[in-house]
C-alpha cells in the first residue's frame, strides 16, 4: 500500500512540473479572454472606449514595449487609450513612441479603467502616493504582468511568471484575441521581449519566447531597429570614458572586480555619469570574477555604486542592503550620500562627514 | 492585350518573389533527401560508414556550430564521421567539440564522401592546396551553405542563401530527415546561428532562425553558454587592453572611427593581438560613424587591418580591396606585410620598403 502512495505523491509532482512548464497562451484562458472582451465592450459603451495603460517607474523596455503594444492593441479594437508613466520615455526606447499618446500627468479622473503593465507591485507605478484613488475600488484595475512577486492585485489579472516579459504575453493575449498586428504594434513587443531577455540570452528566453520573436519578425518587426537604438549606440565621449574605466580596472585577492570613477574623469570628456551605463555589465563579463564593483561619483557629491555577479552563488543584493542599497540577487546598487573618493591602492568609499 | 501580358508579367514576378522567400525547409526537397539518403547508405555498405567533415580555414561560429551539428547528426544515423579544419577550434567554440574526433591533419585516402559546410568556396578549407585530390572527381563532395558566393562545386549541393547560418541548414535537414538530435548537438546548432546572426540581430535574422531557434532550446540547446563563451568572456588584461584602445579613438571629419594599437600596447599588458577580438565593433557601435578601422601590429611585423560598418551605403570589402585585402560589405579586413604604425595627427601606416 505505501508503494502506491509513493506513486500518487510522484504523479501530483510530475502534473505540477507540467502545469508550471504550461506555454503562455496555454495560461491564457479562455474565460480570461472572454472577461477581457466583456470588459471592452462595457469601456466603449459607458466610458467613451478611455481606457488607462500605466507602467512602472523608472522604465525599462519590457515597461515601454508591452504599455505601447498595449496601447496599439486597444486602439485596433476601437479603444481611445492612453499610456502614462510617471517617468518620461527613456531616449534609448523612444523610437517606438507613437507621439499621440504618452502623458506624464493623466487626469485620473477621466479613467474608471486602468491597465497596469510590468508592474510586480502595484505601488511601482509611483503615482499612487499623490492619486491614492488608482488603487480604489472606483477603479476597474486590469494587471498584466510576469513577475513572481505579484500578488494578483487586479480586478482582471493575467499574471504568467514563466513568460520572459510582459510584452511577450500581450503578444499571445493579442494573437489569441485575433488582434491585427501592425509592424509598430511588432517591434514594441519585441523591445520588450528582446530587453527582457538581455537580447535572448537569460535563463528566462524560452521556446515560447523564440516563437513570438519569430513571428513577431513575420509580422514586420525589427529586432536590428532594436539593438540599434538599445544596446549598440555609443557615442565617442562614452566609449573614451569607458577607456578611462577599462584601465583603472583591478581585480582583488578575493575576485572582486572593482573600478571608481572621478567626477572629473567623465566631466574632462564633456561626458555624463550616465554615460558610465553598460560599462559595469563589460566588466562583469570575465569568468573568473566573483563579482563587480563600479563605484562613481556623481554631479551631486554622492558615491554611487553598481554591483554585479554571474556567480549562482553570490549575492550582490545582500552586500548591497548591508550598505543601505537593494536591487536584485544578480544586480544590485547602493549610494553613499557625501561621498567622494579616493585611490590607494584600491578604491574606497571616504565619507565627508 | 497588352493587359493581359502585364499580368502575365507581374504574376511572374511575384512567384519569383515568393520563390526567393522560400523558407529553408521548403528548399530542402524530397529529391534532395531521397539523395541523401541512398548516398548514406551507400557509405555505409560501401566505405565502412566514413565521412569526412571539412569546413573552412579561421573558423567561425557557424563553422564549427554547423561541423559538429552534421557530425551528431551523421554520428546518429549509424554513420562514422570525422571532423576536420586547417586551424585549430578557437577557445571560445571548444565547448561544442566532443573531443573524440577533430582533426587538423585528417587522412584523405581514407575517405571517399567528403562535407563541405559553410563553404562559400571550394578553396576556403585551404586543404586544397597540398591536397588537391580533396576537389577531385575522385572524391564525391556534399555541399551545404548559405553563401551566395556558392557556385554549387559539390556532387550533391544544398545551398540555401536566404539561410542565416550553415547551421539552420542543418537543422531543417535533420528535422525533416527525423534525425533525433539530443542537447548537445541543439547547442551545437545553435551556436551557428547564434554568431552568424550576431546574438539574433543581424537583417539575415529571420522567422526561420527563431523558430530553428525556439524548437532547439526546446532540445536542450542552451543560449547562455554560447553566450557566456562566445560574447561575454573577457579577461582582465584584455578589457585593461580595450580600456587603451577606447581612450586613443579618434573620429576624421569625413566621419572615420580609427584608432591604432602598437605591438606594446599588448605585450606590456601580457595580452596578445588576439585579445582586440571584438573592440572594433564597440567602437563601430557609434551611430554617427560612417565606418570603423582598427590598425594593428602584429607579432610578425605586419600591421593588420580590420574595417567595420553599420550604413547601408558603405561598402568596408570595397575599401579593404584597395589595399589587397577583402571580407564582406560590413565587415572587412587587410594586411599590410613589413609595416609599423607611426601616431601623427591621424594613425597611419607606413611601410618599413
Amino acid at each position: 500500500m505505501t508503494s502506491v502512495k509513493i506513486n500518487a505523491k510522484i504523479k501530483s509532482s510530475i502534473n505540477q512540473k507540467i502545469m508550471s512548464h504550461q506555454s503562455v497562451t496555454q495560461q491564457i484562458t479562455p474565460k480570461y479572454i472572454d472577461s477581457l472582451q466583456e470588459k471592452i465592450s462595457d469601456i466603449k459603451e459607458q466610458h467613451d472606449g478611455k481606457i488607462l495603460i500605466l507602467t512602472h517607474a523608472n522604465p525599462d523596455g519590457d515597461a515601454i514595449g508591452s504599455a505601447y503594444g498595449l496601447y496599439l492593441g486597444f486602439k485596433s479594437l476601437g479603444l481611445t487609450p492612453t499610456v502614462s508613466c510617471i517617468d518620461e520615455v527613456p531616449t534609448a526606447f523612444k523610437f517606438v513612441d507613437t507621439k499621440d499618446t504618452f502623458t506624464q500627468t493623466p487626469n485620473f479622473n477621466d479613467f474608471k479603467n486602468i491597465v497596469f503593465v510590468d508592474c510586480g507591485d502595484k505601488k511601482l507605478t509611483r503615482f499612487d502616493k499623490n492619486h491614492p484613488e488608482i488603487l480604489s475600488d472606483q477603479k476597474f484595475k486590469i494587471n498584466i504582468d510576469h513577475h513572481p512577486s505579484n500578488d494578483n492585485f487586479g480586478d482582471l489579472n493575467l499574471v504568467i511568471t514563466n513568460a520572459s516579459s510582459a510584452a511577450e504575453i500581450v503578444y499571445y493575449l493579442w494573437k489569441k484575441m485575433g488582434v491585427e498586428m501592425n509592424s509598430a504594434l511588432a517591434t514594441s513587443l519585441l523591445l520588450g521581449i528582446y530587453t527582457d531577455t538581455g537580447g535572448f540570452v537569460h535563463q528566462n528566453t524560452t521556446p515560447d519566447s523564440y516563437t513570438a520573436a519569430a513571428e513577431l519578425v513575420e509580422l514586420g518587426g525589427s529586432v536590428s531597429k532594436i539593438s540599434q537604438n538599445v544596446f549598440r549606440s555609443n557615442d565617442l565621449k562614452q566609449l573614451k570614458l569607458w577607456g578611462k574605466v577599462l584601465e583603472e580596472l583591478h581585480v582583488t585577492d578575493e575576485g572582486a572586480a572593482i573600478v571608481g570613477v572621478h567626477k572629473d574623469d567623465y566631466l574632462s570628456l564633456g561626458a555624463t555619469r550616465q554615460d558610465l551605463g553598460g560599462v559595469i555589465d563589460l566588466i562583469n563579463s570575465m569568468p573568473e570574477v566573483q563579482y563587480s564593483v563600479m563605484l562613481s561619483e556623481d554631479e551631486k557629491g554622492n558615491v554611487k555604486a553598481s554591483l554585479r555577479t554571474r556567480k549562482d552563488d553570490v549575492n550582490v543584493k545582500a552586500i548591497a542592503e548591508k550598505f543601505g542599497g537593494g536591487g536584485h540577487v544578480k544586480a544590485a546598487g547602493f549610494t553613499v550620500p557625501q561621498g567622494h573618493l579616493k585611490k590607494e591602492v584600491k578604491w574606497k568609499i571616504v565619507t565627508d562627514a
